[in-house]
């Protein structure tokens, strides 16, 4: 006789799967520690604000929200197609990238298929990925003469050919590292990349990058979403809004599977009122530009490496492996400043550091130094 | 020698899905039509706006909307879990009931797995169910003496056991025909299901109910989740919040899938406020209460039987079958009338009618002869 064991409720898949959490919110950190965070500079959100446009926009909308949103979410898809170029019907909306991520998994992934992405990078992806039962290839970076950490384009390829991965996940600019890889870079791995294998393109941080990062749309190819979301340049992490573009018949897929009511009144009307602020985009651009050299300086200023960053964030070598980073972070946040470290090696060398207002980066910078202390004694090999 | 034919990039599952939509929004009829609505008495929105005290706080948060929300919703959930009698480790949080639906049809149900559902029940519900590839049984309603019509639930219990549904749903009170079931009957289905099906017990309307809809909270019972909104009573369809209670180990099931920073900060702010606010939550029921009195008075004067209402909408037996109740909705909408009809028989003998202002009551009014003339003219036999 075996002792009795309740049966599951759940299916054999979700079972297997662990409760895992791509990331832990700074919230969490706060009411561990007790004490709420001076600067928050870990999870690349815009600390500069929203622009005072979309402010009232969404203060004027406050009173609607008791209507759901157009499930078809039409006024904010028809002038993002305008915006990049493209028809309504090219553009698909989801809960920011995340939730796009989620979905577009969840379109082309079964138990044991393949998805190739970079080692280290985006832990959301690999998290959807593995909930809809997926083999994760990871594909190291490569360190090339740009000084920059960026996707091995030509090993991720070969890694999903060799493997016949239906997912291939990339960020460009990258997180969480910042470089980027040019049009050209980028056009050449589209091209060689079979029709049954969808390229998931995460150009969350497109609008930070220097022009050139970006290849021309090609809407007449269904293997191919480029996201894009309101929560990095716009500054609407919290209004939940990302965007998906790609051949028509691609994007129609989603409407088999997303759920249809889930962008709210208050998010339609926020994003819509940032797209048409570009005024305000562009300061934000510039404050983002500003705030990532001052970033770059104090790090340089404390035998820190700052690579170079196409992105609203600073990734910055701290000239050891991943426990130094580690321990700085964790210094750092003992100093009430919120930072991260990317999840793998060797990215976990660096520390991560968003862009924000310039009192924000003085608290950066004031406490750096005593961190920096602190985490070289705690690493320094016993003598 | 074969045509050839594009490769899919989607898994078998995905193609083999209808590209439906549970819900055509009323933003897409007025474009089809190319004008607005006058009165939008379709959707079970609450007309009568959001209680100040939550426009207040919605616009005092629209400046932090640069932060994602708290991913573990906490300060949300544990108002929830003191509301209701549990700890927030019985709460989750999804992009209101909708956004649920789909996660738990995700946790339980695989390709050729069953659920249990009324015919004419939610059809979100069948949407969510369909897209993880079940088979979905449905249960006819059963009219009883209380002249409600109500999902039988002996026979969905027993059409449950016949085909080993792994899961089942039940709105209570019930959508759309506006009936309920009191708490004991709804405890004899809970207490005779066995414990590798899960209940979904959709309590969307539960504010709106009298005393005695709903069984006592069971936390030690984990295959039964109650799942609640703050789109209907409280007002708040456009910000997408709902919540699930349960027992822990069930709750926590949703922390392997749910993409985990979906709920947005304004999200978190509004329901928290009017969750606080339970004076305004007492003048919206008062409010449904004399709009519910208004339309069936309306329905009456026009020789329509309006069903008793636990919900924010009336259903009104139109008399005839389905063609009667879907013209005189086309009627309506001819007059600027949003309404809806059930998507089965019998149920679509009825026209549901959203409660709201006293204003849009009235345009309901005058515009009901009319298209009631137009309708029964176009279903009457051809002489």
């Amino acid at each position: 006789m075996s002792t009795r064991r309740r049966p599951s409720l759940a299916t054999p898949l979700i079972d297997a799967l662990p409760a895992s959490v791509p990331f832990v919110g700074p919230e969490a950190v706060e009411r561990r520690r007790g004490r709420p965070f001076a600067a928050r500079l870990g999870a690349n959100e815009h600390g500069f604000g929203p622009s005072p446009k979309v402010v009232d926009a969404l203060r004027a909308a406050a009173e609607d929200v008791w209507m759901y949103g157009d499930p078809e979410g039409w006024d904010l898809r028809s002038a993002l197609a305008e915006h990049v170029g493209a028809r309504a019907e090219n553009i698909a909306l989801g809960s920011g990238i995340d939730g796009l991520l989620g979905l577009c998994c969840r379109l082309t992934l079964e138990p044991g298929g393949v998805a190739v992405m970079p080692l280290g990078g985006y832990p959301t992806f690999a998290y959807h990925a593995a909930g809809y039962g997926a083999r994760i290839e990871r594909v190291p970076y490569r360190q090339d003469h740009t000084a920059q950490d960026r996707p091995d384009l030509a090993a991720m390829a070969a890694q999903a050919d060799r493997t016949g991965a239906r997912l291939l996940y990339l960020a460009n600019p990258d997180n969480p590292m910042g470089g980027y890889w040019d049009a050209a870079a980028i056009a050449d791995l589209i091209a060689a990349t079979p029709e049954d294998r969808l390229i998931l393109l995460d150009e969350a941080y497109l609008e930070t990058a220097p022009p050139g990062a970006a290849p021309p749309l090609d809407l007449a190819r269904p293997n191919l979403l480029r996201l894009r979301t309101f929560s990095k340049a716009y500054g609407l992490a919290g209004l939940r809004v990302g965007y998906a573009i790609g051949a028509a018949e691609t994007i129609a897929a989603f409407d088999k599977i997303r759920d249809h009511f889930s962008m709210g009144r208050l998010a339609q009307a926020g994003a819509l009122a940032a797209l048409e602020d570009q005024e305000g985009l562009a300061q934000s651009l510039r404050r983002i530009a500003g705030s990532r050299d001052r970033l770059a300086e104090i790090a340089a200023s404390n035998g820190l490496r700052p690579l170079p960053s196409a992105t609203n964030f600073v990734a910055m070598d701290c000239g050891g492996d991943g426990a130094v980073a580690r321990a700085l972070c964790a210094a750092l946040e003992r100093r009430d400043v919120f930072t991260r470290v990317p999840g793998a090696a060797p990215l976990d060398r660096c520390l991560r550091v968003s862009c924000g207002p310039a009192a924000q980066m003085e608290l950066f910078a004031e406490a750096l130094p005593g961190a920096l202390s602190d985490a070289r004694r705690e690493c320094a090999p016993a003598s």
